[in-house]
């Protein structure tokens, strides 16, 4: 029985390229196959349940402006409500996944106890949907940045009563996950970092963050959960500095503690600028490393210095993302999740159809193009020729070598390197043929 | 004899802070005793060559401004004039320390031979003035980044014809430090890094780098140098993306390559800014991992997005740095380098001098202020009593526990943390009282 | 009878520089003479009533972290509580102004009649205790950004409604602005700009700008307020592009809707970095023009991209400030407004008086060292000395002439000039002699 | 008779989409029509002599890397045969439109009569060779930044003897311009700002601005040069404020001294995104004034804070430029230059051309999108409906009321709008229907 919140909204449907209906699929076609496999199963999206239907249209300026059924959030029977709605927009949109914290899907109880059981309720509530649903659980993770009780980190807390709160908070949201079937578990440190260094130990702050992490994996070890441990980078905001800076940092982090094997990262492109890299620079590095979790597909304003999650909207640039995701294998147990609000101003139900439905054309016309550049083979053709020098076993020698027999070379030799162009415009252009 | 570049300037003396002669110490006191150690082996400041010298005043819109008697500088016979105005300067200034790259100290000959024989024999000539100064050699470092041959990287280059001539260089630039007695070597890796992700293959050229430095530490234990490895982090320009990007990037990558126990970090202020973070963030995370090896004291502009070296000028923001790195046990074998160009309309002689006593009295005055605050105390204080919690032993029992043993014991003993004030202004006021 | 809100807290007093009690006044002596007219006289310090009073500990990743006597804030019995704190904090920290928005003092009732009856209500208790207080209203101020109506801008909203309810509320503000004895009413557009381009005609809404702030400055006349309407800059947030974007955008703005000589800037140092700028580059500009009104002095974290409204800590930037203010001739009607909020962690009665303190004292330092080298006169003589080719009767010809003239003057005399030393580094030295 | 220096590329020319041809045009096809106008005429591309061919491939970390026939750029013999390359390309491209500073064409000569003399020269070979060529001048201009006696600004130089330099030497460059039938004149003006403002007297150099300014605009109607006199906005580098900052900033100065109706803006993307604003912000801004001029259509890259100046390569961005374009009448008398380098590793020939077939590809995409939103009408119709209410007389009433009355209005008929969506995610996707 529908809620009436979709009312006048039909599924969307594929309708392609020619369509003009603004809720229709132009790219989007779930069946189609691209490089063996189905778009759905490539690009598995996710919904996030908090920014779609839990985040308020408030901004550090003004309040709410949204107006929903479920408002206020303080009650379990509105959180239900809140739920079918969410279920309805899973089916109209067709998504193979959504993702929630703790906190999105029931209000806040003050206490830990209470805090558990009603999760408890409100995930059973959300497995019985699932059961007649489609769509499956990403994954799941615990707000632990938003009550006051955190203000001052959950993990990295100065006060191991929050270590210990927080601790109890992950193992039952990681429970609930489980329960769901969840695909993944997910930990997003906003304020696992600093305001002010005066007041800071950080040495000690990484420690506990990284014990913390530890005692993650080994439960979720313990329990049989196996879906993949990821940590989220962002460079700041809410905190000053956030710990888990950017990809490199997070593989740094997770090294030193010796996890590297254990946890992968949840890339998002808005915290990608936000530290000021390109997002395709994040999955590379990921990727390099054989770390690359998940993504949250959702942009950053470039001209505005907060996270402004917006959905995706430029072709070019998230062709060359999946370029990078498909070269390393694709996406695996992850997926591509809008951590995408709607703005402030749009504040109509089908706004919120919209700006998926514009998000998921836009990721599955970036896939297809990045699917034609690796089968045409153009830009690894490029990279082999421009790295074909370290395939001489001279090359793999100079490896092996020592300084000062290399000077030695060199000299006798009289090795004077010519420059070679990286042809970088040209290979632009190339990207261009394809998106 | 004198060149007669520094007519009418004498040797910078301590004056006090009341003395209004604009080429006098108002607050660098050599002798002076700060914390058990005179202010000079606190500091240990260190000229740069290369700005100094070898810069000309040019910027990506402009040619030289300066002139100078070495100019133009392809010439072996003006490069020792160089050298003879660089020690006059170090004896005016008074300055126990510089630091050179290879190219700086002579033309760039355009083959390896030639480059290695002028730098020999320019050194040969530095290391004769040695003998009559006080001044030492803090660094020495490769300039891997100004010719053509490096446009794509040193030790990340896709030819592997430029690995060879970057190591051979490195070799070189590391026998002609320690024959000079220098105490540290440096590598910054301005082109280690890629311009577009389209033509780089990250992971391999990252491999590389870590092979390099690994053959670096080898030969340094071969021939016997004592002084640290450092790297310098910097986040990008030249290139776009730098491997080296920040403090906590260039710690993972030195885990990764088992090198976290070989080479430690020369920080710059202004790569700091330029990477997102504060000076005192770089130091407290390379102080944390024990990899604080020295410093480049060298602001840049908050409203350039380009590397500005300019002198540092701002007591509060100083002291701070220093305040981590006394925290820290000081600076070692490390030092005090001003990596700190002039401003390019600063032509003069005088400003030279002015720049580097100007930098100098702002660190002596940071210097000063930060051991203050150590000696009296408060901020350690504030630090203890924040996270005395963590001093229990049912607190050290909780990092030894598991998340469902956690869980429980929060439910049963109802575990409800209280927010308490982080005291963020009232530490700063206290900062304010000694800056 | 006190509130008991500050309980233990006793009036902050000057203590002088070696005091080490947190709550006094170290350099903050309002009758102290500088440069003929007392430090109280010269910044004129206002308290802002919404970040103190009305602002919880909100951020866009957490809710309210404060608790206060006066919360929930939607109860005009607690706004009277509210203003009986206010008025306690003003006169424990001796303060001669305060300022407000409608929306601080009273809850929005969600129509006009309503806020119009409430706010004067509210004024009409403000008005009562300032009777027997020394603090004075600086400025008032119309909150139009924060209730969901204004979400789309005020006087540039697409539905003339909007425009109406906002003239509506500008002249309620305005009026009891003039009620209270304000001396200066001031605008500032948070919303006043525009999230997309694509749904905007930015044309139209800036001539509907123009015309509001001709309206109010018309009314401003007929009601015979002596005061400045000032509007203050900012670049952007919570709008993605707010018109009034600097200093030289508002300057331009009220030039071509002929308001160049009827309103004036307050320039808050964290909107002139969030430009891009720093704050003497703003104040350098406003002054230039005779534009400057009051000031915003809080700065921004150089690190965040958003608007931080921390209080200033850095005497070095506060003093260049302070010395660009004292050229151009002082503050006038204008004042010191702190439009600062806490850190969200800083929960305790004690931050909200230590904050205010320390950055008082940071005024009254900057404001010291700026007299200081007004007085000695060293930059000055230098700019003369710099410009004084200007001062010639052959330049000033040179300025009534034309291109051809000019050229034929420089053939004629080969004009040749010979660049001169900026002495950028001597000057940077000279002014930390005195901050 | 060729140079050889393009050797064995031959004409680009038109094939269409599906062409692999990296050195074909696939977009860019001159004849087509697009909203009744050729391609060509449309966009009127122009080649930038200077980053084609006078720049060597430095950045401030390295050299020359480029090596070309025409180097070292010392000599007027080595002038002309750069001039002649530079025709060639601009015949394999069959572009209409090139650009040049003084400096570019010919080497400085260290003296106002030599440099009038050999531009003279150079300029009469370049006319020669126009007579044969199809491309003409878009737009001349005078380097005043690059030579030392710059180093402290043009006409906002302290010396007015660089004032008197700097008028001649607009003078000759404004008489080349004439000669060789240019469209439009440009002034950049890179180094009119500060380095400091310790050394500035920024309201004087203003007034010098404008004065200069003014005496530009006399002397192109005093010879009959029809075209229009542009100023380049940039925020800063070289200089830390350039006060050219943004559009707003010049439009604001224009005003200022009554050059409005005289002088218009050249745009260029880069430069929009180093001020903070996205470039079609730029457009809307000079286009909302009449002062929309021409283009630099040269991107920046968004993690760099220093002007890259690339070649476009994003058409979503690109459409959205020229749609504010279009909706604004066209580039009338400008153009699309391109104000682009190759990146400094793309050493050859090849990369050239390159750079600007791609670059004109993206640009014929984002017109003909443009061209199809704009005849497809949904935006416009979408804009018109949002600001409907305007439209009303009750509406234009309230622009001509004032406070008061529109108050009574408010409380009389109980005005109480209620907010609209903005409906951005709808309309981005709109959008990508087109790109
Ligand atoms: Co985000
Ligand atoms: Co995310
Ligand atoms: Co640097
Ligand atoms: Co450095
Ligand atoms: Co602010
Ligand atoms: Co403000
Ligand atoms: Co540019
Ligand atoms: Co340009």
């Amino acid at each position: 029985m529908s809620t009436g919140f979709f009312d006048g909204i039909s599924k969307v449907t594929y309708e392609g390229p020619e369509s003009s209906n603004p809720l229709a699929y132009r790219h989007y076609n779930p069946d189609e196959v691209v490089m063996g496999k189905r778009m759905e199963d490539h690009l598995r999206f996710a919904v996030a349940y908090w920014h779609s239907f839990a985040w308020e249209g408030g901004d550090p300026f003004g309040g709410q402006t949204f107006e929903r059924p479920w408002y206020p959030q303080d009650d379990m029977g509105r959180a239900r409500i809140k739920a079918d709605v969410a279920f309805e927009m899973f089916d109209i949109l067709n998504v193979p996944f959504f993702c929630w914290h703790d906190a999105d899907l029931r209000p806040e109880q003050g206490n830990f106890a209470d805090n558990l059981a009603t999760l408890e309720e409100i995930t059973d509530y959300l497995g019985q949907m699932m059961e007649t649903s489609k769509t499956k659980l990403l994954w799941g993770t615990a707000n632990m940045f938003s009550h006051r009780r955190w203000m001052s980190g959950a993990s990295t807390n100065p006060d191991p009563d929050v270590f210990a709160f927080a601790a109890a908070t992950v193992k039952g949201c990681l429970d609930a996950t489980h329960k769901l079937g969840g695909q993944n578990y997910v930990l997003w440190g906003g304020r696992e970092g600093y305001e002010t260094l005066l007041n800071t130990d950080l040495g000690q702050e990484l420690d506990h963050m990284g014990r913390f992490l530890s005692m993650v994996v080994d439960y979720k070890h313990k329990i049989g959960f196996k879906g993949a441990i990821l940590v989220e980078p962002k460079p700041q905001e809410p905190s000053k500095h956030q710990y888990d800076y950017d990809a490199a940092t997070c593989i740094g982090f997770l090294r030193k503690y010796g996890l590297e094997g254990e946890v992968k990262l949840n890339l998002e492109q808005g915290h990608a600028i936000l530290a000021g890299h390109s997002f395709e620079h994040e999955i590379a590095v990921a990727a390099a490393e054989g770390m690359l979790g998940s993504i949250d597909m959702n942009r950053n304003d470039y001209q505005s210095g907060w996270d402004t999650d917006q959905f995706p909207n430029n072709v070019p640039e998230v062709a060359v993302a999946y370029y990078h995701i498909l070269k390393a294998g694709g996406l695996g147990l992850g997926g591509t999740n809008f951590d995408a609000k709607l703005r402030r101003q749009s504040l109509d139900a089908e706004d919120l159809i919209a700006g998926h439905v514009g998000g998921m054309d836009i990721c599955a016309r970036g896939l297809k193009a990045a699917a034609a550049m690796l089968e045409d083979g153009g830009l690894e053709d490029a990279l082999k020729e421009r790295y074909s020098g370290w395939k001489t076993s001279s090359a793999k020698d100079l490896l092996n070598s020592d300084l000062a027999s290399i000077q030695a070379k060199v000299l006798s030799e009289g090795i004077n390197p010519a420059p070679k162009s990286g042809r970088q415009e040209i290979l632009e252009n190339y990207v261009n043929r394809f998106v």
